[in-house]
């Protein structure tokens, strides 16, 4: 499984101590350690100050699960690369959106919602399974202690999950769909709220666990028939009904 | 709309004063007021002191919503009853359960699971609607702020809502899953926990609209079609494709 | 109920007679006779050809619910107004898609996929009802003898339906998810495959009861609440938990 | 993975000429061979003809996925079984129900609907993938072509699937919603429609590899949790909202 880690990678490279704190080497290597400890898997980064952002096309086509982790320059990332990703994600692509990413382009754009919230730093946070048994819940308690994380508010403008894996409970009075996955195309999208910048949840076990096994839910299956056959000539209709 | 309102109606009948302090005629009286706000409706009630629990087949035949409160006296519901009632949802009769009805035999029955949850008592609740739009949170706040009731707690053995409408949260670090719709059949079916016999949720006016609002939306179209069909000799094969 | 009917209006313009034929007046007129059976409606006519495609915003703000017909001139459609549509659906006004208008801008950014398929004219087809009960099937018996319209085929690149409908049998060996509905933000969504410019499928009396329906499906409710709230600081938190 | 294959096994016992002529050894060989094929997975077979219908507790809490076959007698598997099967489900275990297990009191009782469809031998079948990259659909063409088998049609009264993953279409004007997913529980289920059994279903390559890709689909993960925690005691206001 070859995963490629996104950041914007803009506190990191302005040197945003509360970041770097808790991030010494940039959110997408805190990332790269977590999904580096799943077996036979090949991890790279790549971040908004490369170039292309670090995501030409033979990355993107030799990537099964994308991670995307975007905060403050969601404007900055190019319209062509949205496209691309888009593509790439309905032909099978497995996409994580994590934390903030709900506000990227990438992710209004696949999923055509706002994904509008309203939000507050530094609340205590639960996460409460809804969907035991669903392999990104995997070896997880159904109950996890999460402890201080920036607390994401319902109304939460998404369409509908096609599986609700974990609603938060934050101590701030306010509840939050904070695992959802839907399928577009061939590819599978898990969008997960812990993590922000300056929080530790990505130090988390529980967290961890679910970020690995995502990764491998969201990995293609060796389904990569074009979407779209079949040529409707060569039909039932054709070779059978009129009995040739 | 025919409304038929049942109550296990046994806290009451005992004379228990923490319930009667709240529904002095009883739970069901209590909702037979709030749905008698809807126009052009016929409410009913029936308990289970009555015979055959006050559900004979012509009640349940004539009835388009049954709304369901149990609490204490699940397994004195008679599994007869229980079996005519589910053949009726399936055959498009509306189906409120309210509050501890998700122990019912009715419910998990219905449901196919155990519909098991942890409780505690006197808890403070607010209700999220993560489902804007829809018909049972028509003019409600997105965000209800219900007061004391009894926590109900994820994990809630459920089948995945069809909809899922409303999610609560409780003072005591607890979320749940409190407005959730199937269908099942041509019947639809509503979950709604608030309604402890001690607390006075219905008497919240966003509580009652809700309740009201589900009546609506549960309440059959004229669909009466015998599922089953077609009978599968009068194909389009034997009128068109053979050339008759 | 506020209904405006779009149309592209191409052929008709151009005067192809096998159109002509069969909507002598344009097939947006042919769904406005279709609508406004419907009691105590009101509904417009909007087309291509018109100043800001007979879509300005007092005319948008104005619709309860939009219907959508398009076919060859896709990319004419400005980007802004698929924007304007676009943010309106997500603030609660319905939208139905008929036939061909799945290959539309406003499908493919609404839905985020590339609603792909394969066609072929001119075969008979059946549509079977799988939601009995659903509103959108009230009335109609649950096998429709559609007749002759376009086949479209599976695989159809959308996202899984909130709730599928209709499936369509095609004589030529194809299958087809025909009616699907879809929620985003407020708005309620339905797409529906009859209607080929020259068949006949908008005449047949089952079609234009199912049309009907949909509207009054779609048509939102009095939710009016913008998307986004409560706002974060006047939480539970600072009201209750602080003790104020 | 631990994998029980259940056949009723009448037929076979009774020496039927047409049934034996497809599967010389009963279905349940037939089907023990194409799963056996799965790497590190340990096969067993029971029929109603055994000891506790071949099912003991100790047989079911060694298995990981259930294959139900049954068609003539399912009013001959006792309730207990039935009822012993329904919470081994809940908790964990896998489910493929085929065929004519779709009128099993086991499907009935875990689904909740009567699961009616109208039915008719020996119709030309195709099968139309419509989740394209679903676990289950892996290294299958998203066509297939499968030949004659029982015609099972809509209006088919489920509860609506939480995947859809295959749709029929018949040649005698018939479709099918064929392939389906729920989970109950902590259990996954996929009802599966070929496999009439005088026909050549289970002989089909496709055929053989999906109902491998629903046994490894349907395994359970390592959550072994019991439902119905967090114990209610032990929240987070006992341990942080009151300060201790």
């Amino acid at each position: 499984m070859n995963i490629t880690i996104w950041n914007e990678n803009v506190d990191e490279t302005r040197g945003l101590e509360t970041v770097l704190a808790v991030h010494p080497n940039g959110i997408h290597n805190t990332l790269k350690e977590i999904v580096a400890e799943l077996p036979a898997v090949k991890v790279r980064t790549a971040t908004l100050q490369e170039e292309h952002c670090g995501l030409p096309d033979e990355i993107l086509n030799d990537t099964d699960v994308l991670l995307w982790w975007g905060h403050r320059a969601h404007d900055d990332v190019p319209d062509e690369l949205v496209e691309r990703i888009h593509k790439r994600v309905l032909r099978g692509m497995g996409l994580i959106l994590l934390h903030s990413a709900h506000y990227s382009k990438l992710a209004q754009r696949i999923l055509g919602t706002t994904l509008d919230l309203s939000w507050r730093d530094d609340v205590y946070e639960r996460l409460f399974c809804v969907a035991p048994g669903h392999p990104i819940a995997k070896g997880v308690p159904s109950v996890i202690e999460l402890g201080i994380d920036e607390c994401y508010t319902e109304p939460f403008d998404i369409p509908a999950p096609d599986e609700l894996i974990y609603i938060a409970w934050y101590e701030s009075g306010n509840v939050f769909r904070s695992g959802c996955t839907w399928t577009r195309g061939a590819g599978k999208i898990f969008y997960f709220q812990p993590g922000h910048e300056t929080n530790r949840s990505y130090l988390h076990p529980d967290i961890r666990r679910i970020i690995q096994n995502a990764c491998e839910w969201a990995a293609p299956t060796s389904w990569v028939e074009p979407i779209g056959v079949p040529h409707i000539d060569e039909t039932l209709e054709s070779k059978r009904l009129r009995g040739q």
